[in-house]
């Protein structure tokens, strides 16, 4: 895979090329090819056998680091149109719809891939990803950013409308970032294996609203709704502080997991009983 | 391995059982054995092979959910001691460390080893995790949670002090949950590939400062101090809000990327070069 | 005025009285009365004429810290029933009324009286507080607890429903806190001056969006929707961390101006208009 | 004073004018004088005897509404060179300083005078508000600010540094927004009375340990380190949510009380003793 995990740079890598003035750029290290900025060039056939983490010099003598990227990094560094979502809220995306290794997870719509590629990594080869995106260009944007990181055979395009449901059965999670999720809930219960996970990320409460209204007289079990928020701190050690601009705002996050339809008027079971917030564990 | 991907129950599998009062239980499906809680209990044979998300009914009557869990539920379920890292944590940490199938990765303390499982299940069957804890007890509580989850093969553990230096070397990202990580930063150097990534956590803002001189002061780039809040809401439809009481603090982010060392003279590459804020991208 | 701006303690002063073990309590110093707590008592005649922040023993020895109290601590010891404004707010919400002393304001419904003597304090002599309660039990409790301040003349105190609307003309500002304030935009319009300032707390987002629909209909400007989040941090100076629990929330702030009413359709007034977010002053 | 509070109109009434654009301009009704903006230009004369709420147009035909400013409106277009406090900094401070009229408070710096002004706001003519400022063109700045708002004989200026101290006696409130506030304690509890009101605002967490470790030292108590974050929404009714962007820090917020000096080996009165974090109060 382009992404690399090795010490040294070699043809095909994905790397993270940044100077001084922190600017940084992600480029396939490509034969006979070369790296240019603002900063000068730099020949790829130059770098390939020098260790990450080294510098090396453009031919204007700017020294520029050669890193490996993270996922921060490449999703930063999407070709993108259109809002994507954040590194904060990714990371716990995966971790709430237990992406790893061997699992098959759905999303709609595909955006520019970030979550697409998010997901991909983590599934490794024995899982896969399935996406769905109405728009074409929005889904050509989203095959290419994909097919730089390799990851092509991992991940299942769908160009279509999600109205008519989904072609997947028995999905082990499924996230939707798409502007009216409540109008998808019975196909995405379809498509969902039994207790298994679905997300969905919304800007506005009014969404929030609609979709936990959805979710609430559904079969679907623990709600939650939340957001993340995160804050940056300047790094100059004498003088440490949050940064002064951060975002305010990213998106909603609201969580359920797929139950079996049952009889809505058991009290046993509604799925908006408010918790006792109780949890216990003694194995 | 235990935790499920299939669409029914099996022997073997780690299960999350809740019922109406959303108690919730992680338990290991049992030959023979069964399940009890305070709403009475389920023999493990007689759910062997239904659906996850259906409900079964203890022997007084109750009905309870069996559904597979996700990483934020073992997380959460730990047996541990003293404070482990949050799930809001734990899913960004693993995105910034560039955490994938097939990455090496070092952790420092163990604790109770929720950062260890995360790690453990990312990094899949290519992959692996070294981890070190000092006290005797707390490793054998996280070696106990690790197998559990059955990854007890992709996990090296080490009880000892880290002051003379981790084993390993060339791994691709390390994190530190120590009291003074500063202490440990040429260790840390040594073991990771160029262009490695390192994190760590850390409680308070003296602590921040410590750390953060110390980044500055040696082979390290990209230094980041944030923090993630979690912001929860009610889900009742007609009422929702944000929680009366969340938490408000666990711990802070620091992140850096090892680089050649260098001389600390030279302009062009001080770590703590009050960035440009600029980042770019045209492929 | 009992709340004490003087050097030393007088008869009929209230006092914050506290130990080394952080509790507090507020009372008014009473001739020939005394104070106790569960670290003995004080006679309130030994304490007459002694400088405000010395210690004074109780009977048992426990030295006690005598100190004049601020907003804060009169609103956070508040004889009360249901949920209060919080500080935090309290402050805000004076200064987006414009708040001082001459101004006269209106508020519904009481409460317990946080808000009504906050603004009760700073008004002054010259203005004056009309607040607005329907259940008397409750103010019954805000008279006591205004009484106890000494302010009462500064206070019209009505027990009634305000759906047939207020007494009142030509009120400075406003502010409703209420299940359903949009139910009483148009009498509180009626109460308010042009150009008054009009606020509400609300504390779920359904609310928030009936609020804010209804306001947008009307004769009001400048719609704001904002909250403010406290943050606390543990005070040993070798360890400074914001606190681990926090507050989640109170309530969403909405503050508005009452404006002439106009034709809706004339497009250059509409009051939810996107703001272009300029603000420009050269005087 | 000009800050109106009567239903139409004055001479000499400051006034925050506004268009459908939202650009905000304060301005003294001046006789015989004109307000100009981009949308024209209205005749003072001609506004005089206009209920506040109005709309009057320009000689373009431009509609601006003529609203009385409140302390927010009246902060955020000072004239100003460097930071200066928020607004929602402003009203907490006032809150927790136990600010209201007949109090005296003493500040340094005075910087553009934005808190200055809100305490003599508040103060009303029966208190005072002492004000010290080092650099000669800030002061004047403020002095002008003050002016403008009619408020000059509630405020004294000292322009000098405060290392050799404050001219003022028990005063009931003192506020230190300097670079270093730890190197003034001294003269700040000599310039408080006894149980007297302390706050610091500093935006770095360096500054954060260094006063909290001075005060932490000293005869003070009830330290309290905090910060408010404040969350604004969009107020389009049917899209409600957190703006994008947000202010991410402002300042550190520290309060004290001033005490009597006393033997710090004594157990019982140490500043610092970790809360019990109760209160209690049954009158």
């Amino acid at each position: 895979m382009p992404l690399p995990t090795t010490r040294t740079v070699a043809y095909g890598d994905i790397v993270l090329i940044t100077g001084k003035d922190r600017r940084t750029f992600i480029r396939t290290v490509g034969e006979g090819k070369r790296f240019e900025c603002h900063l000068g060039y730099i020949n790829y056939d130059d770098i390939v056998g020098v260790p990450y983490g080294e510098q090396v010099a453009t031919q204007m003598g700017h020294k520029l680091f050669i890193l490996p990227p993270n996922t921060d990094d490449i999703v930063s560094h999407l070709q993108r149109e259109g809002q994507i979502i954040f590194p904060k809220d990714l990371g716990y995306i995966t971790l709430k719809l237990g992406i790893r290794p061997g699992v098959r997870v759905l999303e709609a719509g595909t955006g520019s891939g970030a979550l697409t590629l998010t997901l991909a990594l983590l599934v490794g080869e024995s899982g896969h990803v399935y996406t769905y995106e109405r728009r074409q260009k929005m889904q050509e944007r989203a095959i290419t950013n994909i097919r730089r990181l390799g990851l092509l055979d991992r991940v299942t395009f769908h160009q279509r409308d999600i109205e008519r449901g989904f072609d997947e059965r028995d999905v082990n999670a499924l996230f939707l970032d798409v502007r009216e999720p409540w109008d998808y809930l019975p196909q995405a219960r379809e498509a969902l294996a039994g207790g298994g996970f679905f997300g969905a990320i919304v800007p506005t409460i009014n969404q929030v609203i609609e979709l936990t209204e959805a979710l609430y007289n559904g079969p679907w079990y623990f709600l939650e709704i939340e957001e993340l928020i995160r804050r940056t701190y300047k790094t100059i050690p004498a003088r440490i502080r949050p940064d002064d601009q951060m975002i305010g705002h990213t998106g909603f996050l609201v969580f359920a997991r797929a139950v079996a339809r049952e009889d809505r008027s058991d009290p046993d079971t509604a799925a908006g009983d408010e918790p006792d917030d109780a949890s216990d564990d003694a194995s």
